[in-house]
């Protein structure tokens, strides 16, 4: 039976044979006590991630040597029960060229449609008057070959937003919980337009700490460096290339930029010093934890009990009636 | 020369007598190095708060014996100025009889029109279908003598929204943030009703814990108990007196009650364990931080610097320019 | 051979057969090497725990799926060790009645006597005059059906009197060290009466946070809302139920119960704000940090070291010579 | 009038003369506007301190010159009010001689009576039966010149049993909470008997680390390396003079005077090791933080507010009603 | 009598006139309790400052109103004593032209010898011997404008070398430091090359954050941006300058810039994640505590105590005997 | 094959048999899932650590039960490969008399040449020359049975400097730090020599703190009572000897020693009070943290990744490339 994406196998496959396509995302050489080698792996589409098994390593040793992280394979497994959770046998593995498969599919993504996020961004965009700071976004975003990635990279290694189009879905979010801030306080055309900007590009940065997907991870340069520090010094650099770029935009744009994490603490290397800058803050922090809670709750939807577990960065338990 | 509001005397008015109304905010008497007894006080209406002097305390004894903190009175005064701040020293100064004057209008207030406001209670409350719900704001808000004290309570000591209709203003900020952030990330209807009421009642019972205005600080039950809860103590009580009510819908809105201060060491006895009262939670930090900078900056307008002093609360200055 | 306890099993049972009475605390089905399904269990009785194996689970499918946690079951077993410690090889298992077995023979107990103990309760109860403070004890624990909650609930989920009686034996603790406190400092007959109302009224709300015994964990409501709001909730309520209630009795009482945990990062909404509250918070700790290092010194009384293992909630090791 | 002691003089007094004796805690040569120098005393006894003015400066340079800190005085002096504070404009300053007066009778003292703080000594003594044990006692604190001291001392700077016979109650106070835990929790004779050692000797060293009153501070000793370090090294010193002292007591004893702060943050440079320093610490915690309340509420006693001021160590204000 | 340096003036000159150069570097107009305006001056060269009155304001209103922060200026004045200090009541007071007097010569400067520090630097860059790296110290120290600024800069705004020369005299004290660690630790000769790199250029915005002496503290860049951005932004568009320089050094070396505080919460947006960066964070601390004790305690020499007061960045007083 | 040091056996050796010689640094009898007993072995000498197993364990039982830690033995085993690292199967495993081999030789030792870091010690005591301060070291380290402890025992449990010599190495290092830190700002000669005597004498009681290698961890003194006071308990008995000893050297030296680790939170009951103490301090961390990356870094080596995993005491990971 071919099954269409991995979240599509339930209980009632066991013992049943299915065949599916996939990316490797994990694989590890282990030794049963008897000692003798079997593959442990972790397979994952974009719909979710399974464990299975491999026992005939032996017999297929070149072929796993040869695997990489993130390759798609298809294969033909038996699906199994272990201590609640199901897992699958594999029968046969055979690599995918790339060229057959779209590896995106197979790849975490936003649900969120992605032509209306493109229009949200040009809906926000259109909102900047100002000359300077409308080039600086054509710049940085809009007419370069940053348009792409921008569109593309997660916001994050992993709790939130960390899937295709994951960037953008998190600026759309920023740009929209600022901006209802912004009018209902009745910012000034000035401070509102440097609000949007600096939501923009706040993690702009991120298409160079992190790696492409479906790699995860840092990048050297985002470990070393950190998007903080990358994303104004890109921003700098494009705003001293744009003629009469005026002096106080260009400190609060960069200050919102460096401070948008709070607080030192938390790797902003100054404070942030306007209220534009405070508002990018609140609406960063929003959009992630709340992104963050709700994806992890949709993990924990299958457990029995009324709360999930902790969720390490928020540091409690959430309550899954209601 | 009648002034009509204290934020009028200008620089213009140095040297000339003024006549105005105001209330007494605070009174010391002093002693002159010469031993000679004088009373310093400050004055306040609803524009600003402005130092004055009068120098004949001996004469007039029994008058300044018997001013109670806020009483209205008018004054005849000559305008000086003393390290760069106007300064009033007093030459008469009557009480003013309650009925004369409208307390209110030497009051701090809101700048958003009342009625607006309102309707945007209004508005809000309407999102409400589930009649338990409903119910519960009818008897905390809307249909009970709550309702005049809900919206003319100041909703912090100093710092943000501490003026006539300050709770009011802010429980509007916080509804229309959490609103957008609940529409943007499609809760369900459950979710999206339990935040709007848990916004509204988050801190109701800062009409317990605050002294009615124009008196400012806390009552003893305030400083004793608290707001959260004390809020949730009401709020349970409600619950219990509506039959039916949701069991559910009971834990999460006391919990969000209970947790929107967000973490234990800011006074939540119990930490928000639902994306409602995490919502809820960053939606009211975002409306006191941005309030509490803006009318800080404001305060701070008159003074060369490019950057205002330290606002203690947010552990920087800001930035004035722009 | 029948064994009465299982803190009875030493190593002089090894390669014997036993039976004995024990719940079952943890199970868990695990799957061998070779593929093949066993069961996991921790069993326990008021003297100790200890792990078990049963090895045919396929034999007693149905047996152990409709196993329940705190389900008491009899067994026979061969005793054996493993890296130091004794476990057992279940030969058989079988349910009991729980006509035919008291539970709480087989859950962990206080070892204090539980007449003498409610005896200490009336101690203190009648050094309490005022008819109004009185009248609230009697609601809150004499004359309803509160006295047998708390005179059997656990005071803890864990760590410190988290048996049968617990919440019993740890207020007659704090009663007495803040007794001796206050007539050692000579507070007035007014503070020492408010001082033993608060100590009997300060975890009064765990019977409403946890589980009942032999279940162990917190209930949904505890989970949500905890102990201190709810004692204090309860408490207040109780209060507008007694006429003539001092006013300033009520608000010490209820910042006694809201501030006991001593600071907000402990889950006080408020401070303590009397000497009374003071002294209640700090025989609490008292009261719980050392019975959770001599409740932890039993634990490892066996293990040869000078040292204990790191005990968690007090952050270091402890000296076991001595 | 002849006023015995400072805590005499009220309202009643104002614009008459008195006559009094005291100490000189605080003296300042300040300049009046017109540039004329005056002297500003604070005068203490032992019911208070009391502000004062000597305009005259020139004319008794010379006296002032030659004025010590905590030199005994007679004064004349007529009673004003400032600010709602009684102060004293002095006419007439004379030095006592040291053996006129007893410049202890000047000195705040513990209210308990030292006859029977001595008993309370002794009858905790009695309690320790092992011989090596009551001989450390006797070196460090019964048969040897310490006594005096150790029965005179304060124990702290400021905020609590910072008057004579502070460390003695202190102490008493500590051996009498400690031992109600010991007993209540049954710990062994040894246990006992060391707890009671460790009480005795924890705060031994401040009669190193401080100054003998009525001065006050810290010896550049007590600065540069504290009581705790300078108290564990004399007690490990007398053992080492005590044949068969049995080694575990050793570092029992020596662990609990150096862990008593109970947290490394506190200055305690190991943490508590045993149940007996932790008794010890949580009871030296109770003593100080108890004492400090009340009398810091003491000092606040005239005011008229409900609460008082905060009390710096204690992070709070307290309610004075009820 | 012409006096040198403010540091001249001793008690001896009470009561004389005396005539001196310096700087006017802070000034307030305040009111005698007679309503009489005079001027309060803090006056300042190389070696103190010191207060001063001027009584008529009234008569020199114009100059007065004209003065500029760091003004030099020349007085005629009577030295007095005050509380202890010495203070000046200026008689006369001109201001100095420019032209005729060597700022720098009244501000407080490096007691290191200028020729002899530059020397030092070109010491530690012949140690560097990689040709990339060259060109980089080349074109941001040695070859450019910068050279005069990075030799004059302060390198911090108080507490520690803040005064001319103070950025250079500090970077060869880490230089030093760093460098005895690094052949200690027989760091490769690649280590050891991009370590002096990374200590040249750690600071090296301080040029952009700081004003130019004598005004001090911060650019509207330096407090918007801060130097740990500046530097690692301009080495980092100046290494872009630089062909072929290798990317590991380009990583190490601004990794080190951003992480040289050491800790996120002291304003590095990434940890140090080299030894090179960690030996540079603490030859940075070495360099600043020690220097900031030395010049307090030089401060506080005059005072009779043993102790100074509390060093707030050290959180303690020092010991000033031995 | 014999193998002369652990670190020899490679990837060349797997499915061979070598001989070897090392000392069990640890053991554990484990269950195959087949309940067969075997043995768990972790083997180390001077150059590395490695896992082996023994699968016959019934067949040795009497030997592995005699087996201690740190017991040196002769093993013949096969080389096998698990999951990338090497391991041993071994078939004999046979003791080895105290006599026949140096254990020493078995054991991690500093790298430095132990004659010239002899050297080294002299130097600095060279320095010394005031005849109380040298008469000091004399007693605690040269003149005595000390030296032989002193410059054999390790400086820590692990991380750093955890190895036979080291903490003669990190004395050294600590020796070499503050030495180049006090030339360079000049600091007096009194100051010097102190500096000196503070870095010999501040972790002597190591010797007294740790076991004796190859043993490691804490002896129950050490776990008790701590370096910090045992060092400064030591040296304040020996200075008492000293006739005429400076009093200001006293309470110095001392509180360099108490105050060595900078805060009270790292163990310090007092601040380093004076320029030397804090020197001390910096030194002091400087070698501790620069000795932990690097062998950290050492032990990684082998791995793939461009960066380490995260050294628990910095907090981070380490960048391997460059």
């Amino acid at each position: 039976m071919l099954i269409k994406q991995l979240i599509n196998i339930n209980k009632d496959h066991v013992n049943q044979i299915i065949e599916a396509i996939a990316l490797v995302a994990d694989m590890k050489i282990k030794l049963t006590k008897s000692e003798k080698k079997y593959v442990d792996l972790v397979l994952q589409d974009a719909s979710k991630q399974i464990d299975a098994k491999f026992w005939d390593y032996d017999e297929k040793q070149e072929f796993f040597k040869g695997l990489k992280s993130n390759q798609p394979v298809s294969i033909k497994a038996v699906v199994g029960e272990y201590q609640g959770a199901l897992q699958l046998t594999i029968k046969e593995i055979d690599l995918i060229n790339d060229t057959e498969v779209d590896i995106r599919s197979l790849t975490p993504t936003s649900d969120w449609e992605i032509e209306s996020m493109k229009k949200g961004l040009q809906y926000f965009y259109d909102k900047v008057q100002r000359p300077h700071l409308k080039t600086l976004l054509d710049k940085m975003i809009f007419a370069t070959d940053h348009y792409e990635k921008f569109c593309t990279y997660p916001a994050a290694r992993r709790v939130h937003h960390n899937f295709y189009h994951g960037l953008l879905q998190h600026v759309l979010e920023v740009l929209k919980y600022a901006y209802t801030v912004a009018t209902t306080k009745k910012l000034s055309e000035r401070q509102m337009e440097r609000l949007i900007v600096m939501a923009f590009l706040h993690d702009w940065a991120k298409i160079w700490e992190y790696k492409q997907l479906p790699e995860t991870g840092f990048t050297e340069e985002g470990s070393m460096l950190g998007h903080i520090f990358l994303g104004a010094h890109a921003t700098l650099n494009t705003i001293e290339e744009i003629e009469g770029f005026d002096n106080d935009d260009k400190l609060i744009i960069l200050n919102g930029i460096l401070g948008h994490h709070g607080k030192l603490e938390f790797g902003s290397p100054v404070l942030p010093k306007t209220v534009e800058a405070q508002i990018l803050h609140h609406a960063d922090i929003m959009s992630g934890d709340v992104e963050s809670i709700l994806s992890f709750m949709k993990e924990e939807e299958g457990k029995e009990d009324s709360f999930t577990g902790k969720l390490w960065n928020m540091g409690t338990e959430f309550y899954k009636k209601g």
